[in-house]
């Protein structure tokens, strides 16, 4: 049982220490974090250092037992901040449910490893884990937060110098197989497919997907940093969940709806979470997008910057949390959302 | 009197002439356009020569009287198109008034006028002889566009070794500096502040805008391309206008307002035309934004997407036309709405 | 026999048509126009329509048989530029061999063809024919220009719904596809290899590449244009040519020694066609490059201004022919040269 | 009197600890350390977080009166390394002179200040108290680096509501102003033009510029990081250096004439530190660039990767420090070249 609250936190630059103090000044202490889940101000790709920095800054102060999940890309409008996951084991009156969450570093991958049926099982048995560690079920599951490696020049050059075959011989292009082996290996430990059919996707024969699943990659990590969120009777307290996806990048609609579930509740929107992808058949809705033709600027970040509107116009703020690449993560074009969100205090006793 | 039909087309690519075929299986001619407004698919900046292409393919083939104005940068869910004016005096059933429009080009601009007042004046002179030519009032209008030239390393070092000086010596900067002195012209045409008023905002020391203003800068051209489009009872068909303004970057309640106002109508949309740009404070809602630190992505470019997601989102489709650097064209970080809808044919005879 | 002179014109911009006035001020006729070769300004990616305003100027105006290859980007001090090679039969005195050239376009090629087999026989054929028009050898042959298509995310998505599967699912990767496929037909059409080892090479399993082969590929063509440039004693004029390769990006002594020949028969350059490109394995000389790992900036940009740097630097100006991409068209991490160069009008009648 | 050795260590990325490792083995301790000049990988603008990461490694780590300047930016064969100036009294047998380096951090500056007098002074005022420090004469220094703060959003932001005006509303042109203001000091601490010149020059009404001078600015810091290089009696050491500059971005002779010079004192060429930027004239002997034009990469970028190439093609490998923007750090186009390089240890007693 690990019951939690959440601060969203903005940062002046990736290596702003400001949270601290404000995790301080709110009455936690630095042990009690479970997992800083950050938007940085980079491009999100290969060669993002603002995730490199951020990770420098908080890897060194936080238990050995959490993890830093740092997406760069904050295109458009999206704002740069923490979101920092503390353990509170508070029981608050007037609930007999809440959020917990867990989070764990897997094993290293090797660069042979990467975007293969290695990091789907890795991955698969460490939320498997962490489900255990939490006592929940699949059911309970909202989100699942992956943080994985990339191929680097360096890790590509090393591979085809032992005789072995990178996943991709494209350091961006490996970004997506390292989040697809993630996304599928999710997909297994929540039971939304068996590891047959996970492989089979892997290798474009299957069109499995979670909504629930958020890979980022970076090359500032050679293992898998996963977080899971879910609502559990074991815990307390305001805070709950409610997950669904973007058909495609421009579906306020199915937003709109989870928003209106939080606000059938009374519950005030504490944060969203969402991956965005360009369409890989090159369109919206039967009008072409230019995003996987534009050499200037990465698809991710299009998407990003596009999705990001949508949502930051919906919460009313810039602060949400925009992942890019949501292969199997979401329909192809669109991307799982999950909304978290705060119950107000009940007057009465009656538990919620 | 201009009545005149809408027609959006989407383009395979900016040389894409198959709009010309729809033109004429519509029913229109060639002959019959009054400005070409188009999306395309470049960077929107300084070398996008996308706009260059396009323009080649159509100069040749309008009327004299016609305009274009391409205006660069379908980022994100934006979809390239074109926004074909055709003159249609058909007076259709039912209806007692409709969309007039009008097109002009100015008189070339020295490289020396440029961002300065002899724009201001030039724009405002054109934009004057358009109302008159339409027999509408200023509060007739819904939309003024403008493409207007831009400064290259060229005309900068022209003017240099002519002993005069640029109004900027960064020709993306110059940009921004064009469509400023454009947009101002409009604004006292329109009767929405005084000469002297514009010309100190263009000096930085007035907060002066127009929301029916759009203009965009372009190295395609050395005169200033201006479209006006109006309300009439000259005319008689079914297109109507509302126009408004963003706020901010995530202003979707202005643009629900202005959607809301076409449907208790029973309109139905048929463009958007939205202006965009970072605002200039670095924040949107106390939130810190990226754009204006982003030395990868102009920010006129983040602009579009953002706003793109959240226009596209709310028309339902990415062909809208969205053009970055709102200067004076609505307040700082905001821009300026108009929306062009179709109202159903009246089944009696009440005019409308 | 189709003897050739050089003209190299810079060009304002793509649209640029002056270098027409400057062909008739120097006494020749567009119909004289065997091919162009330009440098455009634009990304030299897929979305660089640069090339497509370019074509859209050129094609219009030369002959049916002339070619045209514009080749994208002009990074760093790479200047803007046409290469116009025109038949010229005249027989110079003194001279009693001499530059020829002959152009042709391939058949269209369908999308599934891009980076395959039949690319490889179609280019190889077609230079076949053009050996054989010029009546050369292989061993005559300087230079073999190509210009050829890449995928869009329209035909990757028509390949898909056709049921075929393209050479590449991303955009930019078909362009190396493309420009691989081309310079694997040259290399079997000099005789540099046979169509098997090319297959294989194709398919990664060969290391086998042609420095006369100089191929770009663009979004703005269906076929292949290609241009033969080759010394025979059936023309008589002052144009040489000497062909190498750089061995890597900073192989300045491989194009010194080049120069040196030509200084050495009093030669006087006219142009350098160079391919350029980031060298695969991540270094250059043990050292790490970034070009790879650069998500802003594609390794072709990178590759040209970087190689553009030493040419220009030992040309004396920016006006080389520096193309991105160089697979099969030199060892790894390097790239062909061909200097064409002019030798001086012989003062007695030694015929050279 | 600081005698100094050099060590050029490549790094794997900007949070790379092996130079520390390098450092040891080679004999010197952290605390020998003078400076670390170092380039990084990023983009070399506003939100470039290479540099920042760096930072966060080096700065904890090294002596308090150290200094580090990170140089963003690798762009083309340019590869990632440090140069760790470490303090090296030894008197090498057969030497009777040597380089000597010190270094200080300047005060803070304020934002109002970037770019203006204040900073010029504050620049002169340190690198006077260095060359005293050092004991040497302005004739004696071959090298002056400077890295220097810019303006971000929120400081133009605090700025405007301080009622404070900016000396630039753009974040990337901030870092041309505090480039130039760093350089005009260098200019008056090293006697090449008076403090009035000097800010005539940074009004932009003379044409002052220092060789020897090389600034980068950088979001990371607050003060200005300073190092100079001078030769000295006081020292004995090999190493020596040889400083002059290029005219423009292609003038390969001036680097070979000290190249010329170093090989005819049978030195080895250690390192060279190059400044460079796009010819403010849009223009390289008479051919027109487009580095300022390409709203895609910052011109700054262009020019690093082309005088990269060249720099890079004389030293035979891509670790050289070329720093971008060249603001009165040479002649407009050109740019200070510094060339440290170690003599032969001598057979017999001549002292050199």
């Amino acid at each position: 049982m690990t019951g939690i609250a959440l601060l969203t936190v903005p940062t002046a630059d990736p290596g702003d220490t400001r949270p601290f103090d404000i995790l301080t000044e709110t009455g936690y202490r630095t042990d009690d974090l479970v997992s800083v889940i950050g938007k940085t101000e980079g491009n999100g790709c290969v060669n993002d250092f603002s995730r490199g920095l951020a990770a420098a800054i908080w890897e060194p102060r936080i238990p050995d037992a959490a993890v830093t999940v740092f997406s760069g890309g904050t295109e458009g409008v999206l704002s740069p901040h923490v979101n920092l996951f503390v353990r509170d084991e508070q029981r608050y009156p007037g609930f007999d449910r809440g959020l917990v969450a867990a989070a764990r570093r897997s094993r290293p991958l090797d660069p042979a490893e990467i975007g293969r049926a290695a990091q789907v099982d890795t991955v698969a048995g460490t939320v498997g884990k962490l489900l255990a560690e939490l006592g929940v079920t699949a059911g309970d599951v909202h989100l699942v937060l992956v943080k994985c490696p990339l191929l680097t020049s360096d890790s590509i050059a090393a591979l085809y110098a032992a005789g072995q075959t990178p996943v991709a011989t494209d350091t961006y292009a490996s970004m997506g197989c390292s989040r697809a082996a993630s996304s599928l290996g999710i997909a297994v430990a929540l039971g939304e497919c068996d590891r047959e059919t996970a492989l089979d996707a892997l290798a474009g024969e299957a069109g499995v997907w979670s909504a629930r699943a958020s890979a980022s990659a970076g090359a500032e990590l050679d293992d898998c940093h996963i977080l899971v969120i879910a609502e559990s009777p074991t815990a307390a307290n305001p805070l709950r969940a409610v997950h669904g996806h973007m058909a495609d990048a421009i579906d306020l609609a199915a937003v709109q709806q989870l928003l209106d579930r939080v606000a059938a509740e009374g519950g005030t929107v504490r944060q969203i979470f969402a991956k965005a992808e360009a369409d890989p058949a090159g369109s919206v809705r039967g009008l072409r997008h230019t995003m996987l033709t534009d050499s200037d600027i990465n698809a991710t970040r299009h998407a990003r910057a596009a999705v990001g509107g949508v949502l930051a116009a919906l919460k009313g703020d810039g602060a949400v949390y925009v992942s890019g690449g949501a292969e199997h993560q979401g329909p192809p074009g669109g991307g799982g959302i999950t909304v978290i969100y705060e119950l107000p205090t009940p007057d009465r006793n009656d538990a919620r």
